[in-house]
């Protein structure tokens, strides 16, 4: 029997071993999409007690709380912070299958330094632990990105953000990690929101154009683009529901528009075509400016109404939704290469039945212009777990080249979710090791460094241009 | 090589055995989803051969005769008794991989004391020694439910059943095992069909209810939910195609409902319609009541017309069907918990690919009323499997809290079948113990007792109220 | 750590190593499902190198240099033989998981007798081994298929093909292989196509039978029918987008044809009408001549528009379609045994999200005309893996009768690709073996022959009567 995470915590054998410890585990992090708050690393904010940091802003951890059945006053409410720690302990310390119980243990020991397993028993030993070590230096928001040896940060950001904590951060010398901006303009393709109009509004402020009609709205985005592409930023975001693909005529798209401006009801064949047309336009853009676009699709948002009123989005209400047509995406991509401006993209769907339809997608759009243009990104979210990494892990090798992959991202709200990093490699080189190990692949350890340290960084680095 | 079947079947490793034979076999059963007949129970029904009690009933056993060529007057036909069984034991003998080979042996091995694997060659000699088991005591239904340790047995009926076997069984004190029974409220939610005007008009004369409108409808279902409650009633079982949701108006419901009534022609938008709103009443029902909401779909029936018009429903001519728009579901559970009345709920997909996205929702409906108010039902059906079961609890500790699940039923129809318990058990046993010894989870035996108890028996105990 | 690629390859115990080498690696080989074209046996082609063998037609060896951002003159383009093996030689040596590079080293191992792994540093040094042994006669296309040991290839033909080079065979006494032609009649379909009418002339002038109306086209293909009977056919094979069920009346299918005659437009839901009296209509006839009906699906062909109107199709811009909705499978094939003419019929999705529906399906039809009458049919084309057929194998195994299936098929353009069958073989074994050595099924040297020998073979023959 294995001692519980280990040095060779998911290593199964001696291949994967070696990959890990003498390749994997030494090269720099580059976390090309999260969702931290770059305020907080410019002005190195600290924590007082490991709640704040650890259980804060995390939905993942409050579904498992709820899962257990424990009250929301204990997970979101207005319990202590050390309650809600000691409930959260409790919940753990049974959630044998979780990724929770090994992200939340990498997180102890790499950050805390704590090597057991927490339960409602030892948890108060737990709790005066990790407070106390909140108190170095060390563990600062720049202290802990700093000792995870990361080199660049992408955030998440709507195009009338005005950047200016990036502008800060990359003003100030005493902070070697890059922390560059990522292009998000959902709230301009959302045109059957209800916002959509006061949105347009501020974008039209920001960018100094007045937006009447589908023209004007691409100036403006095109506007600040450039100003993005300016910052630093080659690196886009769109959350899709599927990756629609419904043309129109140009007509029409200003007609949606119009009514949108006007607050108008969008019919759900007008919300189709118009977030068509927005997004053939972003794509060839992005494909100037040589920009990465990163769609992601698969979920339903905000589903319980009844939390939803108490407490907003991104709250840990959200699931797969399983309609996501391969044919509508494959029409998307092929309408941008068929005028030759289809761009760098990655492809995330969250259901991870979507893994073998998204394999085969990418090759029918590779070209030479960069090694494997169109990826099939890390598995994410709801997939960010052993099962789902090995099964996204092994599509790719399957269907694609998996050599060429530019690898894990945290997609967090955490200066802790570094150690999905580690976690990722881990599984890579777990899988990789087990097919050298079983002869179907020869244990050639020049071309296997390279494939480890490729997937774990250099491919990033050389892909998002950083 | 290990034995075939012997005591540490399916389990590979030292605390998979460990957690298996030290506590998860001790363990009582309660099947609170099946389809035996309580008559049989009440009648201590007892059989003559081996056929009756294994072959009759068993429409997993006829397909794998079919998929072999055998002819249908040895599977369901005029063949004798003695004839079926030796044209199944052929069939058997091949079927590696089927989880039939495993039941088969297992009731072979548990209820008969048939140590060996079944052949063509050993027909005759297995056929002598069961229906010489068969004449013991033991063997009649109250035998074989007794020696299977099992306490509790929910049944499933139609509202109009007047459960007369039910009160019979819990009046007879020397019968220890509780017979309780399951609302399955179908037939007054296929509106569409042919048969509804006869049935409605069969529950208006029990409940004394007249029903001409959808209140009337509501009130004589309330009428039958209470009976059954007083009978101990706990839990409902619900058939969908899918889980729909499609609202619509109270006047349009009684518009659809009165064309029912009339076998007037339903339009599949209305039937839709109806489907929901019926849906959304029973739910708050349950919810009133404290009942567990039983909800299964992706299954498309009786497709084969040419056998259906000779052998009607259920003998084994059902398919999964992949249409179940995750949306519906979540919207479905929202519209129930938007008024803060959404019951206990399972949820069971017939399509293995449901897995996830059922998963994610169960997240987005928990409370702190109850552990895992919200469950991913067993692995049921076709996915009765190793394969299958893997999957769905691997994808449930992934997403979801699997040491608050209520674990296995047998949906069965025969009494032989509480082995699939044991089945589980030892897969649920063996992925624990695997995720232990690879040093994913701590080797903390209390722990773990606690997790293999509680999923084994009293996590049900508890969520149904018993 | 096991050597790479040697003869115990991806047989993991002894039961699996017995299986392959005592008894399935001795079957000859029948691939009933290929693209190779039957001129080149009649001709008995040979080859300067090795890229025209092994490079020349393959769109799954492209795809893989496509994703590693080749350019595409070393692909299909202008760049020489030698130069291409080359850039293919250094694509591959990363290509760790993906299938290619299980095949293209059997293939270097089987036919060329190179035992290493290629990597760009030994690529002249393969290029010059692989080219010296092409000059061997045993390396001519007959030598490949002799050395193969394949008795039976079944190519894919037009209605209107003349079958000349099947019939050139046939009458040459000195290759003992047969070849036998499938009907492919998919151009006699695709009513939608603007290709059709001009289709319809050439069927018309090859069958001498003028076509006005559907009955006119019925027995213009009734009359290709029995020619391809004459010439020993007994397999169909169908490019279906899904399988689709869209009943209408005999007078609509006049109209839909009539306008298709006249080359205008037909709506979509004209398509799948007309569409499913087609397939209707020729799966009668395939039961009325004994012949098995192949329908695979799931596949959107021509994605990429900027290729396709450089290089045409079939060049490697193919994805998996993900709609294919199963309950018109279930009624299409319902459809046809309500009249009891339901042909034997292999389902192939190119979706492995599919796999369960499809092996529920199976259940649903089959009747003792045949053992396995309705087949799950192998993992092909993206699925054509060690992780496609260990779960096409598993979903069979645990949905039908594994042991009644008729196996694997190359699907290739290549006269190298037999090796294919060695891959399924080693899997297969591998699979049966570690259940066995897991005590989940005896271990019966007889009935473990069977099943092998089987599934390699025997059930093949069988099942198309050659």
């Amino acid at each position: 029997m294995k001692a519980f995470l280990d040095e060779d915590f998911l290593l199964s054998n001696e291949t994967a071993k070696l990959l890990f410890h003498k390749y994997a585990n030494k090269q720099p992090i580059i976390d090309y999409h999260c969702h931290i708050n770059p305020q907080e690393i410019a002005e190195d904010r600290t924590f007082e007690n490991i709640t704040q940091v650890w259980l804060g802003g995390d939905h993942y951890k409050w579904r498992l709380m709820r899962s257990c059945g424990i009250d929301e006053a204990y997970i979101t409410g207005s319990a202590s912070d050390k309650e809600k720690f000691f409930k959260f302990a409790e919940c753990l310390s049974t959630a044998i299958g979780n990724p929770l119980y090994h992200w939340s243990h990498l997180e102890l020991q790499r950050y805390f330094g704590f090597h057991g397993y927490l339960t409602k028993e030892n948890a108060e030993e737990v709790w005066d632990l990790c407070n106390k070590k909140l108190q170095d230096v060390s563990m600062s928001v720049r202290g802990m990105i700093a000792q995870s040896n990361v080199t660049h940060i992408c955030t998440t950001d709507d195009p009338i953000d005005s950047l200016i904590w990036h502008k800060n951060i990359a003003e100030d010398s005493t902070f070697s990690c890059k922390v560059l901006p990522a292009f998000r303009p959902d709230k301009a393709m959302n045109v059957e929101k209800n916002t959509f109009s006061t949105y347009i509004q501020s974008l039209s402020d920001v960018s100094g154009i007045k937006i009447q009609d589908f023209s004007d709205l691409k100036a403006a985005l095109t506007n600040r683009l450039e100003y993005f592409a300016s910052m630093g930023c080659t690196v886009s975001d769109h959350a899709l529901e599927y990756v629609i693909y419904v043309p129109s005529t140009d007509e029409e798209i200003d007609e949606i528009l119009k009514k949108g401006l006007r607050n108008l009801p969008i019919t759900r064949e007008e919300e189709l075509k118009y977030k068509t047309a927005f997004m053939i336009f972003v794509g060839r853009e992005y494909h100037r400016l040589n920009w990465v676009m990163q769609l992601h699709y698969g979920c339903k948002r905000d589903n319980n109404q009844f939390m939803f009123d108490q407490m907003g989005a991104d709250t840990g209400f959200d699931c797969i939704n399983n309609y996501a047509p391969s044919a509508q995406l494959a029409d998307f991509l092929n309408a941008l290469v068929s005028t030759n401006e289809l761009p760098k993209t990655i492809l995330y769907s969250l259901n991870p039945n979507d893994n073998e339809a998204i394999g085969t997608i990418l090759g029918c759009f590779q070209d030479s212009s960069v090694k494997g243009k169109i990826q099939h990104g890390s598995a994410w979210w709801f997939n960010d777990t052993k099962t789902g990494m090995i099964a996204q892990l092994t599509s790719l090798a399957n269907l694609g080249n998996l050599a060429g992959f530019v690898g894990m991202l945290t997609d967090s709200r955490s200066f802790l979710s570094y150690t999905r990093h580690e976690y990722f490699r881990r599984i890579l080189c777990n899988l990789l090791g087990t097919w050298v190990e079983n002869g179907e692949y020869p244990f050639d350890e020049k071309l296997l460094q390279k494939i480890v340290e490729d997937i774990s960084y250099n491919n990033t680095l050389h892909y998002f241009r950083f």
